[in-house]
């Protein structure tokens, strides 16, 4: 008998027919002999009507009245779940975050899980019940209810599968595994059949929507067996896990971010300790500053280039422009229209050729590259954003079509 | 400086504009230099369509999961109401029945409040929140969520007030106060100002819907003053408490309630114990007898004539006719088509002529009594109910338009 651990996301759960279909696949996993807890999102457009409400009232609500509010739509799937799993004569029980004790920091709409508390669900488990938990949120140690913001949901099922040690967490989305690239753009993308926690780190980071980062780092940590799979389709999805195949000689897949915009700031002193202070006022701002590129500029100066979220680069540049003096940088250039492009793959940078393989792809396809960079298991270049789509493809043809 | 509990209803703040109003009353209050404890019900039709989602998916799920699910309701409402009280700028925190301790019984959809913690409210009291609490729910000894039943946020509100020795609690409505008799059908029905406990409940039990019973005898037993009032107007409502004006002459009302309908046991052997067997076999199949009245019948028998809720008269009869050979009786005799009719007031009984008075509106009104039925401050009537509102206007007539 295994525990399984199974996250239905919120378009799986949007109406009674599809809370239905969720119920027949818990219905099976329990069926087959296995102790089963499921978490779920909140119904479809649930959160988005309750933060239409809030609106209404007061657009500036506080956080902690809003996750009061939201974690009300998890409840409800829960709840109704529990239902159609009764309706089916099967032994159930739904129970919010703070009848698990999944407790969490105070940090209203962007809490962190601290711990989960086993006995009220290892009681139910005991009594063979499916445990139908409340995804995306916690209880701090005031008593108050917190929402685990972005990716909160997979995260809330990765932590239980990782407090209860469940032999596999799977994830159903609506689309039935992890892809080389996006198989809307690239006909020819093909579903893996696993890939490593780091590769799902670096796709997931570099624009693959399947899984948050948040729920992959965790379950990396405590070595969850994660498995993303469609609830609408009964076929086996992608595994990640912490070793694949051993000498795999292909990339995982291809990933692009077009959300990213570029900043140069020009004209730096050379001193030591430059970038620290460039980089730690951003940090204070709460912007998330990806690629670094730092090159000598002219004389004695020095340049830094990095991306930041589109969405970040005009505070970005607000910020900077008014600490130029004690930064004492010529001036600042900015663009945003650039997109970056990367291959992911584990034992990629130790594979001699491979980065040379997706230059080469770029160069047939006439695609100029403005900056480069690299990790263990990842290549990223930076490019024109129109340029983008079309180095997906050729790259994503070079390392799968032509073999 | 007062401490105030204040409990509006759903339809009281069933969208943004009534919750809105609602948040200025209380603000109102609090500003006065009142300490505050809000009790609300869920929004308007939240409830029915709660409802209607479990139903679509299972027309018997367990009670259990239906509190868990309807609970979502009221913590929709307090969130809501905390956020427009923040955008008046006043500091607040909602609360839902568990992180309170409203402790219950574990009677799903029927629960009784055992106890109310009284430290996370206290905290928040002392910090001149204003507090907002879930109405009509409570968590159990295993920490699920139950809810109260019928006029249960009213009885949050009472409970409340009770356990924080709270020196009023207004439940505001859709009418502003208790009248001597429903004034959509007497235009000349009167706004009691102050109306005493017992008599509120007589009046509560014969018919008259501003307050659920349950929270009147809550009141009565911890001597909480009461007050009932519109949420749309602010004038002054009915206040109800202990001892009222001392030596009154008039009734409080005038009450109708034709939910009911009459059984009559007929031929009944005259043995000690036969009026028991009956009645403790109707109230093991949980059905509420009303008036009841024994006389003796032809011979060595008698006949047994009570009252049941219309909707209770056909169980009632399989049950009784199921055991007629247990109890003995010769037929049974049924109507559905009856009313009654009450007069209450403080101290009616022992004020010669009042009983009288009522018998004589009806004798001029041609109007024929069935049986009469009386407790220390009410005296009820049963009629056809075609009579019914005859009889109230009548009634109400003779004593409050004589003077």
């Amino acid at each position: 008998m295994s525990l399984i651990v199974q996250k239905f996301g919120g378009s799986s759960v949007r109406d009674a027919k599809h809370m239905r279909n969720v119920a027949g696949i818990i219905a099976e996993t329990y069926l087959e002999g296995n102790d089963v807890i499921v978490v779920l999102s909140a119904q479809g457009d649930t959160t988005d009507d309750l933060i239409t409400k809030a609106e209404e009232i007061n657009p500036h609500a506080s956080k902690r009245e809003m996750d009061m509010l939201l974690s009300t739509g998890e409840q409800i799937s829960v709840s109704l779940c529990a239902m159609a799993l009764e309706a089916m004569g099967l032994p159930c029980v739904s129970l919010a975050a703070w009848q698990v004790g999944i407790q969490s920091t105070n940090v209203h709409s962007d809490a962190r899980i601290k711990k989960i508390d086993s006995e009220r669900i290892q009681a139910e488990l005991d009594q063979h019940r499916i445990v139908i938990v409340t995804g995306f949120q916690g209880v701090d140690r005031q008593g108050d209810v917190t929402t685990l913001g972005r990716g909160g949901s997979d995260t809330s099922a990765v932590a239980l599968a990782a407090a209860f040690r469940a032999d596999l967490c799977r994830i159903y989305t609506d689309v039935d595994g992890v892809y080389t690239t996006d198989p809307r753009m690239v006909p020819s993308a093909r579903k893996l059949e696993e890939i490593t926690y780091d590769e799902m780190l670096e796709l997931a980071s570099q624009g693959a929507q399947v899984l948050h980062n948040r729920s992959v780092e965790l379950a990396k940590k405590f070595r969850v067996k994660l498995e993303v799979l469609s609830s609408l389709e009964r076929k086996p999805g992608t595994k990640i896990k912490e070793v694949t195949k051993v000498e795999k000689t292909n990339i995982a897949g291809v990933a692009k971010d077009t959300s990213i915009a570029r900043i140069a700031l020009i004209g730096l002193r050379h001193n030591p300790g430059v970038a620290f202070q460039v980089f730690d006022l951003l940090s204070k701002h709460n912007i998330n500053v990806d690629v670094i590129l730092q090159s000598i500029g002219r004389q004695d100066s020095k340049d830094i280039t990095f991306t930041v979220h589109k969405k970040d680069l005009e505070d970005t540049e607000q910020i900077l422009e008014e600490h130029k003096e004690a930064l004492k940088f010529d001036h600042i250039e900015a663009d945003d229209d650039i997109g970056k492009v990367s291959i992911v793959g584990a034992g990629l940078m130790s594979n001699c050729g491979v980065a040379a393989k997706m230059f080469e792809a770029l160069y047939e396809a006439g695609i100029n590259i403005q900056m480069i960079n690299t990790s263990e298991i990842r290549v990223s270049v930076l490019l024109d954003e129109e340029d983008v789509n079309r180095a997906v493809k050729a790259i994503h043809a070079k390392f799968f079509d032509e073999v």
